[in-house]
């Protein structure tokens, strides 16, 4: 299978690239994990976001422990095309490990950072199993 | 001036954070660039997106020289603060150094990226002064 596609992105010295995940209805920002090109191809295969752990390192099903797999149902990358952008489904709502609909719940307020989006479901409910 | 907001930022090793610029009203995802401490220290006090170019080697005050600048009303980070997200008004409605509303109008088509966003104005016409 050709794989000229995977050949246009812009990998950094590491071997990765950004992606951020988007939530397809309503455009909110959820959150943005790294991608090898394996986990592009993975991505592009099953059609459910993967991603590459750094602290880990290795492949990262979102979800394989969670249960909060996203659906995607585009990929997209940007003039440079060293980042990835995917328009999601978001299994269960919750994208974020502490347990909030997205990751970027932080939001700068002075001098600040103000915690401005609720926890919907506590984290070890969400990874006791 | 206390700087204990920019202190929580994880930098990179070089000292870097990717920063998303989302449409304020829409949604869409226009662009991504880097930014250093300086750069959001600047974007924080300027209310108007400075990035950092990793090319060029300094700041980057975006529409510097396309008047394509950016107005920020929202600053936001992630659960890693690893990440900085961008709530803005694009001056122009043109982002992207192409002459589109966003850089991300490359979408995954089968095994090939296409061209999914029109070019609003001739990028020699942007950057002609």
């Amino acid at each position: 299978m050709s794989e000229v596609w995977l050949n246009k992105i812009a990998w950094n010295d590491d071997g990765l690239v950004p992606a951020i995940a988007q939530d397809a209805d309503t455009g909110e920002i959820l959150m943005v994990a790294w991608m090898n090109r394996e986990a592009l191809r993975k991505t592009a295969d099953l059609g459910e976001a993967v991603y590459w752990s750094r602290s880990r390192k290795k492949l990262w099903h979102k979800g394989e422990e969670s249960g909060h797999t996203q659906k995607v149902l585009e990929i997209r990358t940007d003039c440079d095309e060293d980042v990835i952008l995917l328009k999601i489904i978001q299994t269960g709502g919750i994208a974020c490990h502490t347990g909030r609909k997205s990751c970027f719940f932080q939001k700068l307020d002075g001098q600040e950072w103000a915690t401005v989006e609720p926890v919907l479901k506590d984290p070890h409910e969400i990874y006791r199993k």
